[in-house]
């Protein structure tokens, strides 16, 4: 009971209403009768708190509905354009399926719109007053678009991963990138992130979108790289088991730094019979040209280092 | 006694000279006075099975002497151009360097020619003449250009992996694949490659080249678009450990079959608002061009997948 004196009471509140009770009790050593006094307040905001409703449906709005479900949020509403897919996820996750605004509920905390870029902005428009924070989760759209909601507070919660469906991976591991309208909405949506990922960061629009380029490259184009290289394999009765211990093992030189210290091969090499061999090869498939690009690129990139 | 007497006396010439003779005393239970008659073939055969020459001393070469010390194997010698490159190996591995084919020792049984694929055929016609087999350790070049080597047997010796100097990996789970010039050098070549490795592989020319050309899009190219994304976000003071998740769930989705099924990202998608946003952002590094051709890759391979 003595830190509980020098602390301002504000201070209590907030770490009462905003964190957790068991935190509280267990830091400050509150005596019981401080605890019951903040009680009401308490438990409304953490009701409210663990309130989420999710506009989409897709594989993003999938892996995060689960992850909120099982950190303990109560998931209350799925909305999407069809009852059908609306209803797909919300029955997996014991929420109410919605396909109009006009039966949302207002007194959840969180409103995220996991929707596909385009379709962000016409939604916003769509929403009505609200008494939760409004945050959509995409990498390439600005939080400016959420400018003109009616709600408390709005911001991004980007999840950095590429999402399907068929696979729902935990939340743990995932990068989550804020950004918010105000402090108040951050801490709040830091909060929920911090429930659900061990890895949380503020983020600007300009540094998301470039962080969704990057992803671009790591992710999606890696994976094309994997996609041919497994064409080849498939072509010429190769079993792509052998493949995977050399993709591993790039990928764990390449994450020591900077992945073009460790950069292999015959273009690096300037080892142009390999390469005109190499391009005289894929012609057949109209991979020559990209080939050469590919090479080009190391070549360039390499010169520009030296600089 | 019982099964020594029912098994051809070649056999077991075989497994004592080929195996290893307390496997044969192991399962045969084999006659002191049995051993004692095949003991100086197979003392002889043993000795003269561990002992390998390295002809070069580059990434290869490197941890391919490790792998062989480690497992009981002595590295004799190793030759290099210059006697700096062939010492810094050779003295790490016990062997003796050399840099002229006029020292090179003539009973050893394996000579790998660990060398840049141009200066393979060039140093198969200076070698002498050798009383063991002689396998280059290239993934494009044809096992022919070994055919004039004075030799028992010749053959490929190709670890599918990438090596760099400053890395040693452990070989055991480095695929090795294997040609021969006929099946007694295949069996020789097996025998030494499951002493470093658990997966060998026979793989002929053909293949091989094909499996080559795999790696550059499976090693070169991956690493290529990792350095990409290392540079975009360099250059937004953005941590890179905020991308390896998404890098990891990416090659964890391709394993499970063939990475196109997996494959996202707006190319996929023809998202093209942002396809075009994205060339926008990457015309100032001269990378737009490259987004571009992969982003048509995507869309191609897709197409060809769906015929």
């Amino acid at each position: 009971m003595l830190l509980i004196q020098i602390v301002p009471k504000s201070t209590i509140g907030l770490f009462l209403v905003n964190v957790n009770l068991k935190l509280v009790w267990h830091f400050f050593q509150v005596d019981i009768s401080v605890y019951k006094k903040w009680l009401p307040l308490c438990k409304q905001t953490i009701i409210a708190m663990n309130r989420v409703v999710l506009i989409g449906a897709g594989n993003l709005a999938t892996s995060l509905a689960y992850a909120l479900k099982i950190h303990g949020c109560s998931v209350v509403q799925v909305y999407s354009r069809t009852m059908k897919s609306a209803k797909a996820l919300a029955d997996k996750v014991d929420a109410k399926a919605i396909d109009s605004f006009g039966n949302i509920v207002t007194d959840a905390s969180y409103y995220f719109v996991a929707l596909p870029d385009d379709a962000i902005l016409q939604v916003a428009e769509k929403l009505p007053k609200l008494n939760g924070i409004v945050a959509h989760t995409s990498g390439s759209t600005p939080m400016s678009v959420l400018n003109r909601v009616q709600a408390p507070g709005f911001g991004v919660f980007y999840p950095f991963q590429t999402f399907s469906r068929e696979k729902v991976i935990p939340f743990n591991n995932i990068p989550i990138c804020l950004e918010a309208s105000d402090e108040e909405t951050y801490t709040k949506l830091e909060l929920l992130a911090q429930k659900i990922s061990d890895i949380v960061e503020p983020m600007n629009s300009e540094q998301r979108r470039w962080l969704h380029l990057t992803g671009v490259f790591a992710c999606n184009f890696t994976n094309h790289m994997l996609s041919l290289a497994y064409s080849i394999t498939a072509m010429h009765n190769i079993d792509f088991n052998i493949v995977k211990p050399l993709v591993l093992e790039t990928i764990s030189k390449a994450f020591e730094g900077n992945p073009a210290d460790y950069q292999t091969g015959p273009a690096i090499r300037y080892d142009s019979v390999t390469l005109r061999r190499h391009a005289e090869m894929l012609k057949e498939f109209g991979l020559d040209e990209l080939y050469n690009q590919l090479s080009l690129s190391i070549q360039k990139l390499a010169q520009n280092r030296k600089l």
